[in-house]
């Protein structure tokens, strides 16, 4: 690696004006092991950073550049946080020596046919979305760390996927029966100025959006297709709430061949028991978005239904956090080398 | 009817001081066939209306007196929002002439032995029980019309049911399949002083609670299987959403005997299409709470789910008018033989 | 008039699909002697009402239309929303027989010089701007009665003049030590799409904006100037809230001639004993932005400072309301010769 | 000290169940080298942590315990998070090797008569009264350094003092005339369940509470006298605003001696130049309580005001960082001998 003098990785951003520039930026900032080289931001470039970002005046950075004025030679690793459609472009074009986090969606779905249908154009770049890894960091941890490529995951696809894909391998719950209610904080629709994001269109109220059409569930498809062995198609629901940060998934699953809640609480606590970011919340306790916020860890919550046979189960992250920059960074420790946790230790912000 | 010298309808309050009775009076302050006689708060008592509610200060309205001094004789109506379990000693208590709409839950459930098994205690009431009517206006319209007693319905049931009921009778829907998320502002968990809704307990989160034992998943039951002809039990998790104001309700199920979205919708628009406060969204528009924020409207979405044979509703309430308040307006007025719209035409506040 | 058949004033709204413009329409709905006949949005021309305004969906409301669509024949009155600059060059070419409300900033300013100053050009309607009544509504009934056209106040200076100007003109405070600290909801930056006011930037936090240099300043300073009898400069300081709507001021001021906090009081209450929509808060009391929420009322409280000499006023209203389109309404039934409350008798919605 | 074996700084917090306390949970588990040992809840002892922390849940830390169960022996230091009032007893008792940061109001005000004045009792520990050292970091630092017992500052002084007393000791601001108009978030009330913070009570609104009558102004007169070298009394109006955590100070003072804007400007940015925690915005840039959320950080801009010869300040903390917890771990930093910065680190959450 191109270390700096003092043996840090040297760590660029494309696109880090917008809310998980920042976030980065945040998490960067307490991470001893890299430092931030390079910061592109179009329509910003010329500014200093903390004129996008006041909160960030503390810190030491460099000045936001044009994509094109970058210096790849001096970087070892870049995180793409450039909007959809237009990343895969960008990342062709990217020297092989990168190791390189995406965060849109362009290598998020393997299936180039799939990838057409949902995003309304032909994949521009298929070699490199066949060599992509899903950067899920604890379900793929092996093939990220020996990644060059990794498309980070989406923010709602996060927590479903985290709480079913094991009970979807253990054959507990029904593939056919999977329903996901989502409730995302409004920084999850980025930073661009959209009328329907104003403060007074989603303060003191509730909506759902894309309903029956969000580009989200295929990618959760294919991750609980991958683990169900077998396709899988869920319904898929995301609303808005008046937060900033945080994603609420309630998942409503039907058990199979007898499983009860407890066996599912078991597989679950089996298979996270030591991890890190993933965590069981005790029985009869629901997680509640307040306790990761700002951090990267993901709760999870089963409790038997009323109905019989079937479960409900809820997931929690902090969406620029697990759901975006967080779990970014977990997936670029592994691909360096470092421990995964470097940079991720701050506690949950409450209240 | 013992009427004021000017013929309006004496109207009594009793438990006048938490968020319902407040909305009450905010709507009776507009109404102009009734007049608020008196007004109950036990704590409370001996205090003026503004200084509980600064917000009604321009109102003439009475003191607030005990339980114990109020003058049923001068009065020819009450609304009770009296705590659950208490109130059913009361309306006991109450002289025969008095038309009473209870907001509480004591009388929603029919079944004296459901009732015991989700409130803990034996009805203590059990003819007034067998003689309350259910207060869900637009299904109950005739036998509210004639009744003495109205158990208005909880706040979370009233949109489900709205939406559902036609579609089970029907029978578009599988009955054995149905899921209601809901989510709801913080007024609906009333105006007691508790820790879990502290500004900053719930701000900038959210969460469910009650998850699979909430006391208004039986009334749902109750409700959706006399439209099925049946029993129905629902899975249905509430959620605390940071806002004031609002229900939405995702509401997920399975088609029935081929019927497709399309005449879902048709069902709803024939029920509902003269109907004043319940309406159905246009195709592709998902309602929500901030269209019917402070106003008597109940919003109803129907989209076809990705899933095959699967379809997924939205509706959306002011839990304090529709879902409390405006609704037991709508059922007094009913009652007392007044247009069913009076006092509840207010459009809704948006921003 | 040009009534309708059924007697009611033919209204149009310039400028319909901004937040004072729906605001409009929800008061109007309920306002027995106006109908609303035409309404302008050119970016939304040809589009329903309900589609940007889905709150409205119950309303009979004609579609949008582009402003030079607009047959003024068929009007009696217009409320103009259009943005500051344009308005005037569009208010010069209305027809003389229209009664006109300006809601925008370009007539509000007497002095032409002090509008270039403020405004950044030379004003293009010198003549009008002489012509326009300042809509005070409580302090310039007589002239707002006579008036065409009325330049509605901005929502900062509405309840501090409201509160300031009497106590001035009776010399019971120092009109060189007068500071006006206001805190907004958002939905008074408007609804254009800016990034400043999306949800992620102004929820769960607070700051200052235009600090010493709002156009709202030399506004406040007109009208105190006006009531001090010379001249009168404040210290202004306008902040954002995360909240949709409300605007309070906190005001400091020094009492002047011995005068007691009791005086003041007694003044306000003199000037303001039987005003439908200004009331004086009882002693002790701070009033508070939900007490006015969705209502054309002003609060006004008044403490005495533990500084010697010293008092602290607080104002508040809903700035969509009392400081904007109710306010406007309240004009314009003056103008008309309607009851002045008419269609403005909402009781405030809390929680 | 009694140090463990792995040499870090044994650490009890007395009141661990309330927000600061949880905040100082927080900043502990990032602090290398103190460790949390023990922690006392009266009504809570017995429980877990993570039974009244959820987020705090992937900590080790002690159960809570009651006071009188406490070992003292086995602890260096204390946080005493205790309500005011009871406070002062239980100091009194703890053995004199341990270092305390007392994060009550007890111990802030010197003069026992104004103690007495404004807390309705006398002051049951003068001696301790004498002993303790004003923990404002930043100037008091010396005195801190050397002391045993801390009281740490109130949320609302901590920023006007910063800003203020360079000015005044500068004697470039006019004692006599200081307006502090301040905004908090609501967790600086606390988590005791009372009906006024309520979510619905403060949600979508803004009001002022305690006016000219807040605690915090004796002990912003005491500090700003002091710097001052004469008696200041300062005009100071709270106001709650809906969002869990922040204060903005807006701050409304007088130049005196023909100073300038840019002379204070320069004043602060010479005192504050190397301060890690205290920066000076840029000309024209307004701070925002979003630029410091969860970090110690506080900010100061300043402006000239519209007004001759006035100057407009803006100070903004997070009230449970440098307005509470952060600033006590600062304080026992100094009086461990660490480096000041130590577990403080973070930056900012935004959005």
């Amino acid at each position: 690696m191109t270390e700096s003098s003092d043996g840090k990785i040297q760590v660029g951003i494309l696109g880090a004006s917008g809310y998980t520039g920042g976030e980065l930026l945040r998490l960067l900032a307490g991470h001893g092991g890299m430092e931030v080289a390079m910061l592109s931001a179009e329509r910003r470039a010329g500014r200093k950073l903390a004129e996008v970002f006041p909160h960030l005046s503390a810190l030491q950075a460099p000045d936001l550049i044009k994509l094109d004025e970058m210096d790849y030679s001096a970087l070892d690793a870049v995180f793409c946080c450039l909007p959809h459609g237009t990343t895969q472009d960008v990342i062709t074009g990217l020297p092989s020596h990168l190791k390189i986090v995406d965060l849109s969606a362009d290598f998020r779905l393997r299936d180039p046919a799939l990838y057409a249908e949902w995003y309304g154009h032909a994949h521009r770049a298929v070699e490199l979305q066949k060599e992509a890894v899903y950067g899920l960091s604890e379900l793929k941890r092996g093939e990220i760390s020996a990644a060059r490529l990794v498309a980070n995951p989406g923010c709602y696809p996060t927590g479903p996927q985290l709480a079913l894909a094991p009970l979807l391998a253990a054959q507990q719950i029904v593939p056919e029966d999977i329903i996901i209610d989502a409730k995302s904080g409004v920084s999850g629709a980025g930073r661009e100025a959209k009328t329907e994001i104003l403060f007074s269109e989603v303060g003191e109220g509730v909506h759902a959006y894309g309903v029956a059409r969000h580009r989200h569930a295929p990618e959760i498809d294919q991750g609980l297709s991958e683990a169900a062995g077998r396709p899988v198609s869920v319904s898929f629901t995301p609303h808005l709430i008046p937060m900033n940060r945080g994603i609420l998934a309630t998942l409503y699953v039907r058990l199979a061949g007898g499983a009860s809640v407890a066996e599912l609480r078991e597989t679950l606590q089996q298979r996270y028991g030591p991890e890190p970011f993933v965590h069981i919340t005790p029985e009869g306790i629901s997680p509640a978005t307040r306790d990761v916020r700002g951090s990267n860890h993901c709760l999870i919550g089963l409790f038997a239904d009323r109905v019989p046979e079937r479960a409900i189960l809820l997931t929690v992250i902090d969406n620029l956090v697990k759901g975006a920059a967080g779990q970014a960074l977990q997936n670029m420790n592994l691909m360096c080398g470092l421990a995964e946790t470097t940079g991720l230790s701050q506690a949950p912000l409450f209240p």
